[in-house]
């Protein structure tokens, strides 16, 4: 009983649920007897789902949430309101220790703000950053912070630092993660107010591994493992990254439909072509952590198919696993002690 | 004689120079008859480049300058020091009037000095922003600010949008310009201090036609033509998509290399995918222009061919042609009354 690790999950989330949130949590606890599920949801609906698979009962379990956030509601004003959403429940549940993680395609502003507001920070962790790993060359890198917060401070991107390597190191297996900076030029005195002030105090930062600056060109080549930025400039490169990556598949496909000569070329070069830009896909690594809670709530694409439900739960096990939140506890009190 | 438009450009900038420097500016020359053009650099290398071709004399001088100022180089100090420098010297020949623009591919912090130190800013123009065309689905964007000075004020970008939307109209011909500022969401409410501030000042600016925030994810789709935003965001886009571009065509090519099948198909696919990929090729579109100065700057990659020397020489020719530095004196005289 104590290997159990208690998932609940947004059945309600994202734009393709229930359906495929349905699928991936069928999927993710036929791959793992450890996991117990909590499925949350409007419960008619999420029944209708649910029937359609083979399942261990045992293992899920269907709580009735009846009203939904919508994405376009105002996130902090949605989560005081609608006490009966699944994010809410969701999220009550890990704070009355009912689950130890929670995962949703939902509202992100709600999904961020419900973190804060009602799951709770590690205590000593200024801002919860959200983490997702992102697709490179060489694997994957967390770029961290691409939360709702912007105008982060020194201090905030010193403990991204810190619970990415943590992240990074025992959840993903990279040894002696790299850390770097985003930044503008190679050079220590180049950059912004916030990164010529977060550089030096990184360097001396004795539990991470710096490697310095990056810049965003970088990046795809996996030059490093947790890649340290305030949440206005994460948000632009994990949106960017999508959206280059997505117009470039795009244009390809549309390029090899122009010609017989070209389209008889397409059908040879596809499965080929379809393994090379699957790992360019960010669904197969399942969703983003939020770091620093009192649990764990992850936040996948609101266009996530079942894949990428099921990647995060595996994450959840993983997650409680390796005991990161008692890590982090552990990496914050040394600091507050040093601070002393 | 009033025709013709007189071009420095910088012999010795970039990875390629002279050789690729050279040929462009006889392809230049050759396709534009009003220009007149100053090759600077080590005098006998440009000789030996300039050799090879045939080319109109009367079009092409050379001018000698022994000095060749480093990438590495921190840039105010080589400015100062090196005055016999190929970025030295064809800056001053614009603030002398002895030339109309300076086309560069050499060291981007000189060129940004320089222009600021040496040609100077039109008056009331408050900071000249680096303007890059980056493609899109639809043609390409101007991402303005990817300057060095960071940290803008919301002033800053006000001025961005407006010399941007007269750039976009008056050389890419694009009629009413879209203009959007860079945020982490569509909502007003959103964004960081600068944005904030910012989007209210935009949205009542009366000489640009504001559609909005835009996300980094809908820059590739096209969704706006002038792309405001401070430097080091303007930084971290235009680097993470050619990063992330680069990466891509290089995955795509090496994944069709698996096979045999698909090393068949890809031979089929090759021209289609060529011209798609082309698309995407920022050097195409010639270099960045230096806007707001005295003068037109352009700086081009570093890795400049043939092809991006010659479009940013045309580029010059039509931005002097479309008088655009009388149309932003003009616009500036118009605010600055408008403040009074």
């Amino acid at each position: 009983m104590e290997d159990t690790v208690r998932v609940a999950v947004d059945a309600m989330g994202g734009d393709n649920a229930p359906r495929e949130v349905v699928k991936g949590v069928v999927d993710a606890a036929a791959m793992n007897k450890g996991l117990s599920v909590f499925l949350i949801g409007r419960e008619t609906e999420v029944w209708e789902e649910l029937k359609k698979y083979q399942y261990p009962h045992g293992q899920i379990s269907v709580v009735d949430a009846p009203e939904v956030i919508e994405t376009a509601e105002p996130p902090v004003m949605a989560i005081r309101k609608k006490k009966k959403s699944s994010i809410v429940m969701g999220m009550n549940m890990i704070k009355q220790g009912e689950a130890d993680a929670f995962v949703s395609a939902g509202s992100s502003g709600a999904i961020l703000a419900g973190g804060q507001l009602i799951v709770g920070r590690i205590k000593g962790v200024e801002r919860p950053p959200l983490a997702p790993l992102i697709p490179t060359e060489k694997g994957v890198s967390l770029l961290v912070d691409c939360g709702a917060n912007v105008d982060a401070r020194p201090s905030h991107l010193i403990q991204f630092a810190r619970m990415g390597s943590i992240y990074m190191e025992h959840v993903l297996g990279v040894k002696k993660p790299r850390v770097a900076i985003v930044n503008i030029g190679a050079e220590e005195e180049k950059g912004n107010a916030l990164v010529k002030e977060t550089f030096p105090l990184l360097k001396n930062c004795p539990d991470i591994h710096f490697v310095g600056s990056i810049e965003a060109r970088e990046i795809p080549h996996g030059a490093a493992d947790v890649i340290v930025c305030e949440a206005f400039v994460g948000n632009v490169i994990l949106k960017l990254y999508e959206g280059v990556g997505a117009t470039m598949i795009g244009m390809v496909k549309q390029g090899m439909m122009g010609s017989l000569r070209s389209k008889i070329g397409a059908l040879l070069v596809k499965p080929a072509l379809k393994h090379t830009l699957s790992a360019f896909d960010a669904s197969q690594y399942g969703g983003a952590p939020l770091l620093g809670l009192n649990g764990l709530v992850v936040k996948t694409h609101g266009n996530a198919k079942a894949q990428e439900i099921t990647n995060s739960m595996i994450q959840c096990v993983t997650f409680k696993e390796q005991q990161i939140n008692e890590r982090i506890k552990k990496m914050i009190g040394t600091s507050s002690q040093e601070e002393e």
